[in-house]
């Protein structure tokens, strides 16, 4: 049997997830350092060398684990968000919702990334590689670049499209606007500062848009 | 000779700070599950009971030795910032300046806390000890109660008297409204998604006061 028939191939997706589960599980329960590639191969019941055959390392495995994730919480019909911090884990190909209306689309996507990142699923595992990213910078500019930044990318491209629309100053730059309601959910979700509720993020995203002082 | 005559205080004073550097040192070398009160001790010469003497675990020793660079970095003369990360650290006690411009009052301590969170001296200690607290729960609290907390009450406190000063609508909620900038400076130091320099805080400042959307 070749390894291209439908039997191989459902059996490597089934692996695939199971291998996902065991690294996200590993990485949730004893932290980066401790998770091997040897780990998740027992955990997940597939040979150490079936993982080296799909991914070159236990960063890469992780990485895959978070972006497939985030396409099941999408598949589930889970509203889509994208988290700020550990990102693009959770959002759908999709992009941000642009019904013309800013605010609207803003406050549904942080009230969508909220319920996400308080998802046991994503929680502790996204936990733990982060703030491994934080002291291994290699690792961090890693998830950065892979997780993070294509989220960022998606409200660029909605404030943007915002700023064309008259409904952003035409100074702003979005990549430094998205911090300012990004930045705090991820804030209060890593470091525990406060609580993340959907009315939270709708006044960040009603500070954000008209400020703080008086108009 | 009492333990109370000046040489014994000096003494004291020694050691204290020995220990203070020796548990920076350790924890940004080998990380906070790794640092030990043997191994603070062995490395500011001083026996382990010292250490108990005055502190009950390695996390007070370490949230100490913060607070304690925060005063030296003042009494050097560097200007006075707030991490809005491991935080009170290098606060002065005397909080944030009120020249009743609330910009300027926050582009300069914003400023002065880039300056400090690049500090070599503080840089790689507050990110191990901040990466800990994301995964240690307990910890992450202290953290944050400890460090953090009083910091953001500056912020509150400044924020208040320009509300009262009329320079913040009447609305706005400070300890929501501090975020806007704090989160994002600490998100762009902790997981270097974006360079840290004065013009971004300075914008960031802007954005939050005026708002992204047009007048």
């Amino acid at each position: 049997m070749s390894p291209r028939t439908p039997d191989a191939s459902r059996r490597s997706e089934t692996s695939r997830r199971a291998i996902y589960a065991a690294a996200l599980g590993l990485v949730a329960e004893s932290g980066y350092a401790k998770t091997t590639i040897e780990g998740i191969a027992a955990r997940a019941g597939v040979g150490k060398q079936t993982i080296y055959r799909w991914w070159g390392s236990k960063a890469d495995v992780l990485l895959e684990a978070f972006l497939d994730l985030g396409e099941q919480q999408v598949g589930e019909g889970t509203l889509q968000g994208t988290t700020g911090m550990t990102g693009g884990a959770l959002d759908g190909p999709q992009g941000i919702p642009d019904t013309g209306d800013l605010s609207a689309d803003l406050k549904l996507v942080l009230r969508a990334t909220v319920d996400n990142l308080l998802d046991p699923r994503f929680d502790a595992p996204a936990r733990a590689l982060t703030a491994e990213g934080l002291v291994d910078e290699k690792l961090g500019r890693t998830v950065v670049a892979k997780l993070l930044e294509p989220n960022f990318e998606l409200y660029v491209e909605r404030l943007r499209s915002a700023r064309e629309a008259g409904q952003l100053r035409p100074e702003i730059d979005p990549r430094i606007a998205l911090e300012l309601f990004v930045a705090p959910v991820a804030q209060r979700w890593l470091q525990r500062t406060g609580e993340l509720t959907h009315t939270y993020t709708d006044t960040l995203v009603d500070y954000a848009l008209h400020g703080i002082a008086p108009r």
